[in-house]
């Protein structure tokens, strides 16, 4: 019995998926001990966009480590971290004429949420918190709150208040659920909010995903998610975009949202801002909002990883030119158009994504975990999302060389036709 | 005006005590930007036991990454994960008899406790946890309900539910509380929890430090904390010990708990567990706990990051013998010693402490702030904790070398003499 | 200064607004202590469906104190006790067949809901009830929480948790707010619980009256809630229905649903059930739910109140025939007829109601209190409700002369007409 | 199988204790429908002060409904509500110098109960009440929320939060409980609350009882509760009195409270204050935290039912001498003296009480139950109280002819011998 049999949590999960120890990684690709290959179309759930141990930053690290650079530093200030907040505000900030603080915090995505939450709260004075069936947020109690899954939610052993949740507005692509009804939500939110005999005031925030990437790959419709801020400016709620999942390239521009048409009030940020996939999280908060914290209030101890600092720092020169960004836009297409022809064989399919970040959704969990287990024996590595599992979520590294994205999309190809003609027979 | 004044957020706080970029770390010194060196008695927050940038763990980290180790990983298994897992079975549970399993989640503080909270209340059926006054568990909402102090509490914007805080029960050397107090306490609970009528019943668990750093250095009394394990152990609760900032070596052992006549069923880790100062946080779970957990319930996207897992197998070399500990008793009884003077000078000031962490007590949140300002002046980092900040923390390095250690002492004792004659004066 | 400007709480009310002291009053109106006359078509907020000192019930409760009958029994069995429920068990549930239980409690509206909400989560298993926009329900905190008007809401000093507000779906004749909104509620409801990933679970119960009385007598849509009866029987939910105020004959039958297709697993009554406008409460729970109540969990002191039940007894006389309820149809039409021209003069105005309970919408609550007031000065006591207090709601008994419902209709025509028409000039 | 097993509520339980149908009642004794009469140790649960059908409120009320006078008036002036605010402000609250406003509300204990913790959270702007072990305040969700017995709390179906129970401090009399312990917890919440850090903040009111009746009839240590008096006043929260079972002469004096040194803030009255047992709570304010209230802002139905006026305000005539009151001291001496011997008979039993209000505690539920059953059966209604119902609760009327007082103590105490005497055979 191996020590991960032995000694690690019953909670363990990805390792039931695929059952073997890797030793390496570079780019889209993952080596096991034995050193058999996989090409990754899951790059740490989001995190990896520049792919493994991206030698630009590895270089980088290397050296910062070697010069013994700072590698903790909490919130103290660092020449790791100015260079950081100086190069994201030249190339992120300044350009889109954002005026946001950056706050940096516990490096994780939850953190990050869990910030913004209590912020939103305390500069409004209000408690509750408007959030999003499918939205998926994070672990930690606050975070939690906000999480639409029951399988996450269940696990509180305790109520989880303050959050309600409504209806998410997909765009056209999404099948499961019509287009109308986040628009009738928001039609309804508005009413009751204006209705002091309704039982429902306004919220602190609104907290959504602009892609909900755990929820299936869901894309918000675009009048939808303009009409949701347009409502929290009009009813005195701060907007919070979760960009955690789909930022930093993803959509093939830094923020998923650069093309819609709001205007957040705090973005929070982990996973790829970090470059490498060390830990760093962030949120973007507008200075009217920032000022209502105090000094220390919300506090964490890694909340300063130099390394980090130094591969995001080197990941900002990905958006210092379009190269990258018009790559997603170019791989992006190839995927729909590969999938294409299989998603019409099989009517029970539905592809919805954007950018490099696609979701099959394959209408049963159980069929998902056929086709991801077909494909994990066939070297490829993507993982189920969305309501029972039952949506294959795409996410290769944004700089994937084209001929693994061709070689993993024909595995995917094979293994859905596969299971599906299986079912059929 | 720099960059960290126009952009970064007004929540941070280290800086402004410390208002210098600082550049390069090792061992117990920091070195700004400008090239002037500080002894480090801060160690990052009780992170870098083995002092910043320890060249046996550097060495093995830039071999990994060199080498395209997985430099992320989730819960996939990966052969750093398993060489660090293998290494922590037999050096410190296996001695132990400990049957623990180990659990990683988001490689914060914060996030470890969460989950130590979510399981206690999912495997009893019980909502309420009992967490004890000065306690600091950390500042996502569930940890945060387990967090005493009101300048945290206050910022949540929501009623902070399902904990309650009962009096922690200090030791001889605090003279802040008396020490019958926490008996007393206990003595209530039981007595309640044994009433039906009580309007109390007995909680999930137990949430306690044996060390409250945070909250002012009080050294738990060990008759208290054996009495505490006992009435969890009597009334089905479980124990929870957030060994966070006290654990991995810091009182002379690697569990602060070591000496003490206690029966955690759950083991919070994080800050030194990761060696180098990059995230980490491991819960430690008896298996009949551990198995009410459902693979997958609680995730964190950075739950595997190999770069800690690398550093902290280096780490736990120096638990493989006693060598370490056997310097951080001796270090810890030059530290008491040489301040004993100081403080038998001014009635006002108190010692407490044990192994390397000590918190010297001024009685007053202004006169700590002119000491660690007096200190920084002089080359020295300290901080400050506990009720309003009164309490100076002083955790070094444990590899810190005897010079800078004496060193050190020297300018604290020289800035508090100062501090106490201008009060007096 | 009176002893009430004295000595009665700053909270006092309906005083406020008829600022006279009353001494004696039969049927419909009540009389000052100075001798003058008013009309009521108030009626005790809904209490008085039989009108004052009903002849019939005031003589059956002075021969039962002056035969030392039992007058407060808790839940002892009682003779009075006895012949009430025979007398409900025949004439009102046995021909309806429902087979429901009678519990009593704490003899005011607002413990039979917090009684019903108990019922239905401890039934459930589950913890949220969902409750309407413009619902009222009491003021106790249970009940509190499923009342939706934020002037009430406002005085819990309390986070209001375990309740959420949807649309309540109002008939055509309500022309505040679209008909279609709550069915569109209704479907997006029936959505959510059907999707583990939506963050919303199905509820304990639904909670909800027919007609909105406090809310500004809306009336419940026909079709809407026959599928929000469904919709409970399909998620596993009760169907709670508050005829506190409309049932009890003031619809023109017993119970204001009885033409309608719904099921309620939990019927509340209160105000007019005990006949003379002493106090008492009852729900009606079916059998299945009522067998999860324990023997005394739900106490209170005053639920035996044997005057109530010896004039409720009376009542029940009234629907042993129909000739009460014919009536109650014939005097309602009137209303309704006799209103219409003035709702036509005035395109601000509109008319909802039903039986002899009618809401008359003047758009703001500033005018409508200007019309109570000047009817008040013509001598008919009539109250606002609704948002605002913009309605006018008229709840004569429904024993009113023919003569004293024709005269109270010309002071309200009257008063109305002139507040239009000073408005416009 | 009588209407009341077909068709009453299983939740019914005192009918289950005494399994007769009731038809008559006069001041101590009951008479059922077989016209066997039992003598009255319990009073309605502590509403029949003056006893069952008391001759002159009878006649009062007779009157009163013969002369049509007003029935129910919610919060308009009467004249009835009149003579009852004079009488009482004369009578009660101006010898004692109390500003206190009168406050009417839904007519039972446990909307009196809701209504002080409202206004308690409103005056003060915090959230938490501190309640005390052992109390009973009544079942709506706030009220149980204070309450301490399981029982009750285990139907709310939802968390019971913003309510903590602490110790309550007896007095010597009570065997179960040390008297220190009331003090410590006091001197424990004290040093808590001056200490920013200790998870606990000062509350907004103490809601207590000065004699807990279904606790077990503990009755409060009179430094203990002064002391808890203090600690309300130097914190800034409020002294809520729950006078609702034992004021209103029980105890030998108007308020139970007259011979201690405490002030309270809020006082709740309910059970004995409408005289005859009709319905009616008042709760008495301090005119600086009634002011808080707005008009309306806390409602109900029933709050003016001037039966209870007029019966109260003959009850009060018994205050404005001292015939009664010396009537109850000399009684309760009787029946502490009567009970001493057997008391002593039996080391397992203990008595307690004050006034005319005593509890013997018979160590366990089972043997009180047998010992009720004797009584019952021998023509003696007594009830059981206290955790797990081992408190033999009497409470005969203040009016109670010596005669029946004298052969309701020789039921008793025969019934006790016999059932001890069975246990040790």
């Amino acid at each position: 019995m191996s020590i991960f049999e032995q000694r690690e949590s019953a909670i363990r999960a990805y390792c039931r998926v695929y059952p073997v120890v890797f030793d390496k990684a570079k780019n889209a690709r993952q080596t096991d001990e034995n050193g058999r290959e996989y090409i990754d179309f899951f790059a740490g759930a989001g995190v990896l966009n520049f792919g493994h141990n991206n030698a630009l930053m590895t270089q980088a690290v290397v050296d910062y480590i070697q010069s013994d650079g700072v590698l903790h530093s909490l919130d103290m200030h660092t020449t790791a971290k100015r260079q950081f907040m100086e190069h994201f505000t030249e190339t992120i900030l300044k350009p889109r004429h954002m005026p946001h603080k950056m706050q940096f915090m516990g490096p994780t995505g939850t953190n990050a949420v869990e910030a913004a939450m209590k912020l939103a709260r305390r500069a409004t004075g209000r408690q509750e918190i408007v959030a999003f069936s499918h939205g998926f947020h994070g672990m930690t109690l606050g975070a939690l709150s906000a999480t639409a899954n029951q399988y996450f939610r269940g696990a509180a052993g305790i109520p989880l208040n303050y959050v309600s949740h409504v209806p998410f507005g997909c765009d056209a692509q999404q099948t499961e659920v019509s287009p109308e009804v986040g628009m009738e939500s928001l039609t309804q939110l508005r009413t009751m909010y204006a209705d002091s005999s309704s039982g429902v005031t306004p919220p602190a925030a609104f907290l959504v995903e602009t892609i909900q990437a755990e929820g299936g790959v869901k894309v918000a419709d675009k009048d939808w998610i303009a009409a949701l801020s347009q409502l929290a400016k009009d009813v005195g709620a701060l907007l919070i975009i979760d960009d955690i999942q789909v930022g930093v390239g993803r959509t093939g521009s830094f923020f998923s949202f650069d093309d819609l048409d709001i205007d957040p009030d705090i973005v929070c940020l982990a996973k790829g801002i970090g470059g490498l996939g060390t830990p760093m999280a962030m949120n973007l908060v507008k200075p009217e909002f920032d000022q209502h914290w105090l000094p220390g209030e919300h506090t964490g101890t890694f909340r300063g990883q130099d390394i980090s600092f130094v591969a995001g720092d080197v990941a900002l020169n990905y958006f210092d030119n379009d190269n990258l960004m018009q790559t997603v836009k170019q791989l992006g297409e190839q995927m729909r158009q590969t999938l294409q022809p299989v998603i019409e064989r099989h009517a029970a399919l539905n592809l919805s994504g954007k950018g490099m970040i696609f979701g099959m959704d394959t209408g049963h969990g159980d069929r998902a975990k056929q086709i991801v287990q077909q494909c994990f024996d066939a070297g490829l590595l993507v993982s189920a999302c969305g309501t029972g599992g039952r949506v294959i979520k795409l996410i290769p590294p944004l700089t994937i060389p084209a001929a693994d994205l061709t070689a993993g999309l024909a595995i995917l190809i094979d293994a859905t036709d596969n299971v599906m003609m299986q079912e059929a027979a």
